[in-house]
């Protein structure tokens, strides 16, 4: 089964690539190693032979060995994966290091829901075991529970909130429904739960409980597990219910969350103060079908069988009782380095958390998989005398499920060092689940991912078109310039620590496109992931495919390969967007609407213009002279370009979130579920204030001066 | 109640309304009456007395007296109504016709329907009797039913359809499923039912079930009757599936169907083949939870609980087993005419159809009351002396649910003389169902239309807005004219004769937005109109005023305000319709994209706009002279006027269906829900032949020949 489909690595494809040529024609240094070195093969030649190396079999039986128990942050299982994660990078021969950290966890006890009138009515709370799914029966398995929930015993009349969110929240009260002492039931989906919580706190409610519903995910979409693979009516997402203005440890912002750090105090941290609930479509079924009140509007209908109503009326009520335990506890990532040769200060991580509500077959192993066999047959080329200019670390994160802890304390842990010498991030959650290549990603990294994905076939593809021919024609990128469309970086899993607060180039790179989801369920084991994604393992040879393609060209490329005059372009097409939320607010109700970019922004779009202009004739001329660029020179370049998108960090934070340093990527604040871009300036247009809007410009004014010093110098480099 | 909202009348706005200023400064012929006539009041005048007299307690009690029994046509309740029509006619000492015609006719005898395995269940043909809603156990009740069923009983395992369209059967074909001897089970909605059971035919298919899915008529759109207005799960929708290349009795088309008619064999007719059953969504879905098939595409699923499968699979098995006899049974119209005093030969005609699946309340009581009430209110007139210059002929057709069968044997009983001195229908089939106005109408009733709607009171404006404004806000029109969105008319209802057969100026005038469906089912009935469109009849006080107010127009002022040049500017947007339509379906391949009207047409856009310029500068004059006409010309103008439109008609009629005879307006062939325009032009499209387009083009030379006559014939008069 192995290497048949992806063994066919396609030649380089010139695409605004000024990098390959510059790498092609340059010999490196050569790596120390102690056995006589070979010849050193070319990117494009290592870059086969890596792809070629992956293997389906070991993917499997990777797979088996991270997804077999459950193993939630601070458990036993997580232990024994922790344990398993670094005798398994030692006996590949890496450099591992098990980077314990102390957070602040939350742990399940106890929970009821009942339905106390029309009648008395046990909710389940947990999916129901199925024969067909062995791992559903497994004897530590949670029920589910949403992480952070305050323990409590209430009971109250119910509303239902839609999705809880923001405007949804509004509805209510524009509809004259009072939320204060009710037990709110609101849907997952359109925004982040922790949001849900925080918005229900807000209104007063007494409760919140989450149902999945059956139109979101469950007949609304494909047939049910185990028969298809959506969620059936006992299927509960779990999940962290945390909404605080920084990632990581709750008690230890800014920090790493050491045994003895210094830590907050927990009832400073703006932890959830009412109890909260997830449960599958079934149980919320028993408490809707009862509710009387007036009707919900009509884009709040979901799929349950009746009408659904915004109040259940005096006639029902229900008890929630939670009970969990909040303890700082310890946990901890795995993290094995391959040494570079030539800079080994700087490396390009590559991460997946290794934490998971159940199982996690596929949150985060079917990612996590991708990462170990990377670093698999990174390890086996070491052996066989191939090692690469720079560092690669492969990452196993704690925590992530928790709040995004592990890879925070391990960035915080050593901040200075990474955005010294950081070279990018790219992170593998949930990566391989489908074949539908797709990523978010820095304008720094959007060419080397789309000639990796350049250099892979498509599995499924019966012509033989490479993973970038597919991608593009699913989604066409939007300068016309032979790369897909990138979605935008915010928060949402471990890169956001590596976007917004130490500035590195980032991506995240899934495929997707199974017809399913188990998200966070108890079904989300490997019997799910494959009948559902596949047993082939050709998702993950693909993502592993284009990784080690990826990871080629970032660690080994004479030059670096990051593109720093793609932020001119993306950073002009942010201004649109920014320009039309503005105008949707009412903000720029006098301005000139001939134009796309607001005139409020015309000096700042004329230094992105002017500034990608002038780096692109740089890169240019970079690019001509690779061959003859001395190995101080090179490697003073290579120095300049990883530093260079630090240029957007801005030590004072965001307004209110002085933890997100980045000036050009956050998550937003109101849904968790977007990415704010250029995010002080949204920021300043979401208070509709164009005094804040102006004053925050002038941040970017200083931006623009670090980025044109970048330039100054990359022009004395290449004179 | 009465009077209260609408008494308010608006004074005249001068649309495009040329014939405003031409009728008030004309003093037409007076009307021969006995008592010393009273000095004649303008039309506007006229307008705002008759308007005054609409009275809600008179709907109310119309409503009792026609919506109180179940009155299928052919019934004994349908005897009764007959009877009652014509006796209440006779007391307004109006001049009654009580046409009988013999037409074939379906009644129900027995029906079953059974879920064979995997378990034995009967399934429900009739609607719940509910203690909320006393006409639900009424004892004259028919289970639900589709007429013109074949009679058969069959078995078989089931596919679903989803709406059973055309596309829909086609996408089972490439799916690969096999509809030959199956039940197919089709939702409501998407087509007419008629061609579900033509294309289950046409598939194969042994039966069809039709089924009220939750989602297009219940819990997806509101509260189910009895708590709200929509469906519940098991309300039926009867009615015809009927799908014949004309409209009228099936046995005589072309013919009046007297009892001694000569008739065409009824195994010529083309009636259906196969068993058909309409159902409610719980007998449906104890059928649709079992089956086991693939699913179904993501487009077709519907509201029940579970994900919508292909097949049933061979362990699903359904009996269908449907008798009803097919006879020639005797219905009537009853046909009452307030005779007018100046051309009593010219009619303008209200209608609406009396016969029901059920009480009728909705259909067609909630329009056949308001042409009752305007029959009233314009005798009351007549007592008082007023007599239209015009005749007025208030209609309630019979059998209307069969296949429009009662308003076109009177049509065929009469073509000549309609053609001749018809000048307008107005159709009020199920009119007032909310305070929404919206009509579909021929161009040259448009103009007439928006002024009657600005002549009355928009009952829930607080503003006092007229009608006109209120639809306006919601329905803007495609020319700046001041005048609303108007639909196009072609089958449906009683209107459809007139317009395709007889090539009457039409309209099809309501009201609508009340928030719930009763649409042929047992429910139909008073309890749920008055709780559902409101008991304090403003809807069909809306209605009727309106009606008025445009009858007063075209049966009394001086010359006929018909407005012969708005054909210009619609068919010029059918053009574009048409053009947009063949580039859909690549005809115009070749074609200059820069136009909205494909080449091909360029000739008769150019006649089209030259002609609607040359009628438009003739009518102004026209208005500029009406003062000074003498009675003479005025009447050979409105003679000319009232036979304008016939210009449309062409005796060969449509390629296909001879009976259709406008070539400006006709039903479509595949689906029963949509308008054709210019219908021999887009028949030759959707031929995708472009020789049959350009000889169908010269049939439209001729039409504009016919009416370039017109305009010679207007011009001479206004000389």
């Amino acid at each position: 089964m192995s290497g048949r489909i992806l063994s066919s690595v396609r030649g380089p494809l010139v695409l605004a690539a000024l990098f390959v040529a510059a790498c092609q024609s340059t010999n490196g240094t050569e790596a120390p190693v102690t056995a006589p070195a070979p010849p050193r093969p070319t990117p494009d030649e290592l870059t086969a032979r890596l792809v070629d190396d992956v293997d389906a079999l070991s993917l499997a039986a990777l797979h088996d060995a991270v997804a077999t128990e459950p193993h939630p942050a601070g458990s036993p299982g997580d232990e024994a994966t922790i344990e398993w994660l670094a005798r398994t990078f030692e006996e590949l021969g890496l450099e591992v290091e098990v980077q314990y950290f102390w957070a602040l966890l939350a742990f399940p006890e106890h929970a009821e829901l009942e339905l106390v009138s029309p009648q008395r009515l046990r909710l389940p709370l947990m999916e129901d075991a199925l024969p067909e799914d062995p791992s559903s029966s497994h004897p530590r398995l949670d029920p589910g529970w949403n992480a952070y929930s305050a323990s409590a015993e209430v009971t109250g009349e119910v509303v239902y909130a839609n999705y809880g969110t923001l405007e949804d929240f509004a509805e209510l009260e524009r509809l004259g429904i009072d939320c204060r002492g009710k037990i709110v039931l609101a849907r997952y989906g359109g925004n982040f739960r922790g949001y849900k919580v925080e918005y229900a706190e807000a209104a007063g409610a007494a409760g919140l409980v989450i149902f999945t519903d059956p139109r979101d995910s469950g007949w609304g979409q494909g047939l049910s597990w185990p028969e298809g693979g959506f969620a059936n009516g006992s299927s509960i997402q779990r999940g962290t219910v945390l909404t605080l203005p920084y990632y990581g440890d709750p008690l230890t912002p800014g920090r790493e969350a050491t045994e003895d750090a210094e830590r907050i105090d927990v009832s400073a941290a703006g932890l959830p103060t009412i109890p909260v609930q997830p449960i599958g479509w079934d149980a919320a079924r028993s408490i809707m079908e009862h509710m009387a009140g007036p009707e919900a509007p009509q884009a709040w209908q979901g799929g349950l069988p009746f009408r659904y109503r915004l109040t259940g009326g005096p006639h029902v009520h229900v008890r929630l009782a939670v009970q969990q335990s909040r303890r700082i506890a310890r946990t901890a990532n795995v993290v094995a380095t391959l040494r570079g040769s030539e800079a080994p200060e700087q490396c390009v991580v590559i991460g997946s958390h290794h934490d998971a509500w159940t199982f996690g077959a596929a949150d985060p192993c079917a990612g996590l998989i991708c990462v170990l066999e990377a670093a698999r047959v990174w390890s086996r080329a070491r052996d066989q005398g191939v090692t690469p200019r720079r560092s690669i670390v492969f990452a196993c994160w704690g925590a992530e499920e928790y709040g995004i802890i592990g890879s925070v304390e391990w960035i915080e842990s050593r901040l200075a060092r990474l955005e010294e010498s950081g070279v990018a991030y790219v992170n593998l959650d949930m990566a391989a689940m489908g074949l539908e290549v797709n990523a978010s990603a820095s304008p720094s990294l959007q060419s080397v991912l789309s000639r990796a994905a350049n250099a892979v076939v498509q599995p499924d593809d019966a012509n033989g078109a490479s993973a970038l021919e597919a991608w593009l024609t699913r989604a066409p990128g939007p300068h016309a310039d032979g790369m897909p469309a990138f979605g935008d970086l915010g928060g949402g899993s471990d890169h956001a620590g590596f976007v917004v607060h130490a500035g590195l180039p980032s991506a995240a790179l899934s495929a997707g496109g199974a017809r399913g989801v188990s998200y966070h369920t108890a079904y989300d084991d490997l019997a799910w992931y494959r009948r559902v994604v596949g047993d082939d393992y050709d998702s993950a040879r693909l993502v592993t495919a284009i990784t080690l393609a990826a990871t080629t060209a970032l660690a080994d490329e004479a030059l670096v390969p990051l593109d720093p005059a793609r932020f001119g372009r993306e950073a002009l097409r942010h201004l649109e967007t920014l320009t039309t939320r503005g105008r949707a607010l009412g903000l720029f109700a006098d301005a000139d609407d001939s134009g796309a970019i607001d005139p409020v922004f015309a000096k700042l779009a004329q230094r992105l213009t002017q500034h990608g202009e002038r780096v692109e004739r740089l890169t240019s001329r970079l690019a001509n002279q690779s061959a003859a660029l001395d190995d101080e020179t090179r490697l003073a370049i290579n120095a300049l370009l990883v530093r260079w998108e630090r240029a957007w960090l801005d030590d004072a934070g965001l307004p209110g979130r002085p933890w997100f340093k980045s000036l050009y990527a956050a998550a937003d604040e109101t849904s968790g579920y977007a990415a704010w871009m250029l995010p002080a300036l949204r920021w300043a247009i979401e208070e509709q204030s164009n005094d804040l809007l102006v004053e925050q410009l002038a941040r970017y004014d200083a931006v623009l001066d670090r980025l044109e010093a970048n330039a100054d110098a990359l022009a004395r480099l290449t004179e």
